[in-house]
């Protein structure tokens, strides 16, 4: 088995967030895997709503596109919710996980519905669409918000007390499986799943194994139809 | 009834196709109503798939957010197909018409089915997305593409042809009325409409007909939930 | 920008709606646009219920085919989730809109989801078939009932209260725009509006702003397909 | 075990018809089933696309409305692809079986997906918007005109013939079983069957079965919601 | 009318279950139709989950594979919920009816809604995807579980009272009509259809007139397609 | 990173087919996970429809039930499109993946749809049902069959020369990624990839990347709602 080469792009400009996801990936990387994180140059410090999530889509899309370290096997994106996939896979030749759908993927295989934890109540509408366009909507049960933003997950007696009072409402609505709606939320899977006796599934976790299982598959996107390569025009990334 | 200043903006920084998109706006516009174009600073040259649409959508909110004209009661975003009209929607506190759903709106009114007559293959799924997620796509009988790049519809013959041609895959297909499925196509509904004997709805007219509707009526959108106002935060828009 | 000559079908016998439907529609109406009303000779005097629905659609139907005074050049079905659209859009030429889907199209500009508040508690199933088959039920939270009947929504005071506490619950199903569910609550969106913070479509306006716009677009029915002329044939309209 | 007698509402003020749908419901009846035709005192002469079909509603329940002959256990109303049905259900206070959704229940019982055959394609979309009402459009792999009028019908060779080809149509698209898509069609199922190798479900003997099976059970319409009783009020059915 | 030979099959080895359902049947068949019970000879003494319920689809096959009793001209399936009746379709020449989907078409036609309630939590999943593959689960408006096992439904009070608990929660969703779900729940249709004012189906009843509704028709199981006979090979029917 | 063992069931008793199974496994498998293939000791010599669907659901159940081989940590279900999985989700303790479902799981992150190629058209059916109830049923364009029977996969070329010649109308409705919709074809995706010019995915490997990937991140699934442990009650596995 050769090494696996990921890069995790952050959807945001916020370093320590990038760490930290770059720390939740290693965690559940194989050992032949080596996991970089890749930080936006642009965009905004966190991702809530829509007009962040647009724009961290064209900035994550620059950062791969101007990115020349070292090659790599795979891309996970670690934005949850946000959007952006689509492009990359048209832009890079390797395989593409997004986590909001490697969660969803994973969740999928371990119950019958699953339910979405996520921070505030503006982002449920988001992940919702995210997920239908993934193609993985369909046993998703509930998106629930816990009211915190996304800088704010850093207390994480408050960040678990929320999720699990959230966690509930989800549950009630026939969520036998959750998923951390954040990419901030990394490691608090294990905390929740026990105070509430269920999966909990993490998306950078989720995509790290899904990106190693596609490459050791030697598996990519089509080139076919949709995610053909980009046609070659002129594009400004940013004002000059 | 006050006049309407509608601000147009195109989803690519090609200056004539801003002019064509104003022309086509300002033929449908009422006496009242005053139509000022809006071109990105930066982006795509055209918009064709995901990367430029992601693109597209992060320029397009750059260029309303960073607009110092007049001021303006309505924005009709003119690139069938491409993404930012919620962001759009989050940024500005009037109401936000995307061609796209505006031509469906329009579509549904006119016949129990329409189909969408669009430029190349690979934009037709992100066509049926917009759709589907503008709440019209259950009666889209089909999203059938034409072969032409954007850059290609000035040619209006061979436009003209080939937008029948696919037309009656649509029609096949179930729809009862068609839709243009570029902005670029604006001018065409007429032509193509006479030889196929089905109405033919343009985005770009539609939109300043939604436009001008919503502001007689007072309504702008509702900042409960979804589109709230953006979260006040560091955004850097583009490398610096 | 010539003038629009609309015609406002009531959908019972009672004259008195028909006068306040004009009145909504006048107020809703571009300065050049001309608004008669048109009461059925005979159906039920409010329409509430599947037995009174089907009877107002035929009676509307004569209405319109026995219809001899001036020419006009659209038609709006003021029957808030009462059938007859389609057979309407067989019979005329000009462009028919229903208030029903009307204010659902608008209301899919202004917010992700939209929910409807009418009359009784038994309409909605009704109205929730309604906007399933125009097409526009995606986005649609819910429909809720107030629990009043349609002569009852004279007392305005009543009538705002219930229909505030009505959309609470609509809001709480995810609605973050409201539908005005008959055309006998025109006017009450101001009131209400302010209350909820939120928009509030009446359909009767937005039927109009949208049939201004098809005869301005020069749109009309389809009449491939679904919506042909309707055979000649022997027919008798109520019995002899 | 008691008799059960059924009235029949032809949907069009043919009297052959009538007749012609009587000796079908009878064919299909059991020994202690008697059969009484309706024939609308008003209406179409025959039902082909939503006038017609609205029109026929109406009169179809002003003639249950005003029928003073004996008592009746059940109505079968056959009209296939017309409305009327929730009508008649809150307007008599026993069971209620329209020919179009009985054929689709049978159909549903002896394969994974049927398919539907009507008469011009214009009434397909009517049909489709009436199954999935009814609940059983999930499994309805296509409706398919032949092409033929109503009236067109007695010419059964002609009629065999375009109704086998457009049932291959029909198989194509996935159907197992095919319905006979108009109540003029009564007796074609054994004809066409034996050529096509598929069961062929006719409506009328489907709802005769499914309202003698109704009333032995003691079963009748839910009068909690949609199909309580219409209100007292004024109605006028048809000019006076 | 020739006489109805209907076998009804157990879902689990319980004779006891056997006879009760075949009172059920018994009490709702017509005066020329017999009714035979089957009781698997291997399989779950009572089926609750998936689990059971594919062990019970085999043992049922099973037992029809070898049964060598009279001929019959039906076969209706009581197991509420279960796994099985499209393998009983490739395997019988007579028209298969499974209690479930059976309810459900019946209650389609006494209301908008249905709504089933049932046993175990545990089951409802299950209920629904049979409902759903069956095409009839657009009317669903939910499916309730009581808490009480299958082998706890003796004590009629309790399971009374039960019923009538979780059958409120169903109204509250939208049921206009509740089903029994479960086999063992026969007899309890009037019972609680009393105390709720609604109309309560039951599945055995149900399958029994549709299955003499189909054998009267002369219907059976489409070959084409899905349910086509088994292919001749090896089989083994449990560990020899 | 500990080693993973994973169990492997054939759905059929053929145990040439759990050898070749095994050894597209082990293809996939990482290094430090072992396989190990289990061939129930009954059911059905090969799995075409639903009669053998059911019996091999059975059988594995009983071949995993009374395991007594060394522990294992995840299982892997080889039967595309068989049922079953839901019942050995109760039954065991650790995560299953089922060779369906797992291949649609990945398929969904290399293009926006994509098509099933199996073996007899019989089987489309069962396939799309059982994709539907694993929640990603959405993304797939369609279910295509050779009309080639399970034991005629041996002769690899008339295997893939039928395989290309369905992939291109799979491709023709929208498919972006073909999946290889049997456990007999795996190998084949490369030798038809080329040909083709798409991703190719095959479900043996796929289950067992998730597999690996579930172990790694200790989830597996959830007991609360539908997958609880099996109540304890007398159960027969097969006559006696």
């Amino acid at each position: 088995m050769r090494n696996v080469r990921i890069v995790v792009t952050n959807c945001n400009t916020t370093r320590e967030m990038t760490e930290e996801i770059v720390r939740g990936a290693r965690a559940a990387a194989g050992p032949g895997t080596t996991v970089t994180g890749l930080t936006p140059a642009w965009g905004p410090e966190s991702a809530e709503g829509w007009l962040d999530s647009f724009l961290s889509a064209a900035a994550v899309m620059d950062a791969l596109r101007t990115y020349d370290g070292a090659p790599y096997d795979a891309v996970v994106m670690a934005g949850f919710g946000e959007h952006g996939r689509e492009g990359v896979r048209e832009l890079v030749d390797v395989p593409v996980v997004d986590i909001t759908e490697a969660a969803a993927h994973l969740a999928c295989l371990l119950g019958r519905r699953y339910g979405v934890v996520t921070t505030l109540e503006r982002s449920c509408g988001q992940i919702e669409d995210s997920l239908e366009l993934a193609g993985v909507g369909r046993n998703c049960a509930a998106v629930v918000g816990t009211g915190l933003g996304v800088l704010d997950l850093g207390d994480r007696d408050r960040t678990g007390a929320a999720f699990v009072a959230a966690a509930e409402r989800a549950r009630a609505a026939g969520a036998e499986v959750l998923v951390l709606g954040c990419a901030g939320m990394t490691g608090l899977e294990r905390v929740v799943g026990d105070k509430l006796g269920l999966p909990v599934v993490d998306g950078v976790g989720a995509a790290v194994k899904l990106a190693e299982g596609l490459v050791a598959l030697g598996l990519t996107t089509s080139r076919a139809g949709s995610f053909a390569r980009p046609v070659p025009k002129r594009r400004a990334w940013g004002a000059e």
